[in-house]
């Protein structure tokens, strides 16, 4: 991270924090790990960000478009001049679970060999970095200022919101949800919301619900 | 290496090889780790490329033109259809010296912050495989085919000849040879000869010989 001149890591529900192993593999950027933010839970880590990309090595049922780290890179760099942006890494061991990636507005993949994807995430990470920062670099001011999307909270309570109505409408079984919500969920995060857009849908649930 | 589809290991001169602790972290990639070359120098592990490329973290004195990592992958993938092709780093401590520098036609450098410029050797490694890999995907057919460039071993002899003339010549004292060979090493690696010019080089040095 330090590397590509990347400062703000969070940990979400870490085996062990601070660990001497960790510091130890530091070396001269042990200030990155110490400002390190630990979190409970991914929605923690994602509070007050508008967009998040979340990285996996496989295609996945439901998921939204996924795009190449060359892809991703740029976007996320024109939106992190105005808003907080983050990339998603799973664990080691299987990476981000659907829930997690769910909670993403954005899939990004690293083009490999079909025959042996799997980058360890130390790989990973070096490499998203190694765009981000090629991303800063390439980045083309364009004349249309970036769209202002909508921050996480915001379309979680959205979400939140639509369920409710969904279940009141008896659309949705909470019994048998089956997978509606990931599907909305899919629909929604491709589109990538808008403040304005979250408004109307809003109000739109709103005046569903009276 | 095996994730971004790369095969061709060469080791010059390892402290411990094969070795335990490198087969165990090798997982699925064994077999790019068992299929290596021990070589006992750089020259050794060169023979037969074409077009070898230093990986490099910092501005050296004398050294040729230093291309991004972006900028060098697409220049190797066009020659590695044609020709064998390296991508040379140093140890993990102290990169490459000159000399070994001295040795490649091309200087790449990964963009990074400059309050923390060095990635660790198998981030570096991780890298440029990545952009070789793009650069394969991202490929375009050119209509003129790629220059052929003269092997490793004849533009080596071209040196040792053009040593052995100026040396006779006076124009070069062996007890001080200052920096001459290293500032005409560059100046040929920037051009990146191709065969028929390194005949007619050595036409000329046989010439003059006589």
């Amino acid at each position: 991270m330090k590397t590509m001149g990347l400062k703000a890591l969070y940990l979400v529900n870490p085996k062990r924090f601070p660990d001497e192993q960790a510091s130890a593999r530091a070396s001269g950027a042990l200030d990155v790990l110490e400002a390190a933010t630990v979190c409970q839970t991914l929605d923690e880590a994602l509070q007050g960000t508008a967009l998040a990309v979340a990285m996996t090595a496989r295609r996945r049922d439901l998921s939204p478009e996924i795009l190449t780290t060359r892809e991703a890179a740029p976007r996320v760099v024109e939106h992190a001049f105005k808003q907080q942006v983050a990339v998603v890494f799973g664990t080691e061991m299987s990476g981000l679970t659907n829930a997690e990636v769910g909670r993403c507005q954005m899939l990004a993949s690293i083009p490999a060999n079909p025959q042996y994807p799997s980058l360890n995430l130390a790989a990973a990470v070096q490499v998203m970095a190694y765009e981000l920062r090629q991303g800063c670099a390439d980045f083309a001011w364009s004349e249309a200022p970036a769209r202002e999307l909508a921050g996480f909270e915001d379309v979680e309570r959205f979400y939140q919101h639509l369920e409710r109505i969904l279940i009141e409408t008896g659309f949705l079984d909470p019994e048998h949800p089956k997978r509606l919500m990931h599907r909305l969920r899919r629909l929604f995060a491709r589109t990538r919301l808008e403040k304005e857009e979250v408004n109307i849908l809003r109000g739109i649930l709103t005046a569903v619900q009276k």
